[in-house]
């Protein structure tokens, strides 16, 4: 049902390849920019835009690390994730820039573009809604939770973050702390966290990183693309 | 499309009334058994029931104050609600014996009964779990988390918590403390934590009490409902 076509982009200087997953009949829908996790673009992010088709949106799974890195063993990508994450104020840019970039596809509907993203790309569909960027919805799957350092927006957009209540790498005073920091931003955001859940739940192939509370959990998987589709209804319903 | 019938009850000497709220079939379907608010049985929770029964499903409002506070005064109401929080091991087994009576109603599926309650009620509701009721689903609305005090059991019940950051009678470290909580007692847990909302945020005539935090969301109202319904579909598809 879907068309997959990559897309080759630059960003000071990098060269970056997307992927655009859209429906065949190539109209302009509500869209969802995917941004995957350390590994980058992956079957995983491609699938969940595939799914996204069957339910009358579409998707561009961003690339953020550049082409040169497709495929790269683990190590490289933690190395270029920390790069990416050392300076946030950088970090904002090539978002902003694959915002930009998104726009200018022509199945885009104006106005009705969300971001969502796994674990380090949660941060970044975060930081987006940091930064006040005109989206319609920030949503995070075991994101991190870390703030940027720089200056508090307004935010534009509503905020979901699903996420695994033993994840390691946020624990609960992140949350409680991601709670103050959306609530004083004014934004309307939930929270939903899943108990006996770990980082990296929506990934079927997480366990086989063998890091300590990371898993795949079928069911906190299931209960955050539903929940996740009930807030894209909530948005899109009456453009879909 | 529903059939009211009340059902008059006594536990411990006390005259009780609640209401069953099923299909006009009356065929045995999986059940809801809703603890009202402090206000007890009122047309807010019969409502629910009504919703309910169009989807599939019977649903009991319980009667926990007895029949001759229907309708009572709200000072009245709070001092009631107060004495059955004063006991947690009498205020169990009065939350028993409604399951009990759940149990016995001809149009109730055998195995398949969850229960969710609104403000006092939510903690009834985790009250059941904590007791190792063998029950579903225990759902909380806006409900208080204070814990009984009573020996922990191993939870056999699936838990999930709707509940409003801004809540005054449920702090963020409250929520942090069910959290280890039902993670200590191996219960499958989901809290949904909605920013910019208050206690009581199902409820549409919420605000008229006049209580500093207590008011109507609409928007967490239809939230915490789909995901609900999401809940008892994961519970009883194969039984609907």
């Amino acid at each position: 049902m879907s068309k997959d076509r990559a897309i080759t982009h630059s960003f000071e200087g990098e060269q970056l390849e997307s992927v655009f997953v859209g429906r065949r009949d190539g109209q302009a829908r509500p869209t969802l920019i995917l941004i995957p996790t350390v590994m980058g673009v992956s079957d995983l992010e491609i699938g969940f835009g595939r799914q996204l088709v069957e339910l009358g949106y579409n998707a561009l799974v961003a690339d953020l690390f550049g082409k040169e890195f497709h495929g790269a063993p683990r190590d490289t990508m933690f190395g270029e994730m920390n790069r990416l994450k050392s300076d946030r104020a950088a970090l904002l840019r090539r978002l902003e820039h694959v915002l930009e970039l998104t726009r200018g596809q022509p199945e885009v509907q104006a106005g009705q573009i969300a971001v969502a993203g796994y674990c380090f790309g949660g941060m970044c569909a975060l930081d987006l809604a940091r930064s006040g960027a005109e989206i319609s919805a920030s949503i995070s799957f075991h994101g991190l939770f870390d703030p940027p350092g720089l200056p508090a927006r307004k935010y534009k957009t509503k905020v979901a973050a699903f996420h695994g209540w033993d994840d390691p790498m946020v624990p609960p005073e992140r949350v409680v702390a991601l709670g103050q920091e959306l609530t004083e931003a004014g934004a309307d955001w939930q929270i939903h966290a899943y108990g006996h859940v770990g980082h990296g739940f929506t990934n079927p192939h997480a366990s086989k990183l063998q890091i300590e509370g990371v898993a795949y959990n079928a069911l906190a998987a299931e209960r955050s693309w539903t929940s996740f589709i009930n807030l894209l209804e909530e948005l899109f319903a009456e453009h879909g």
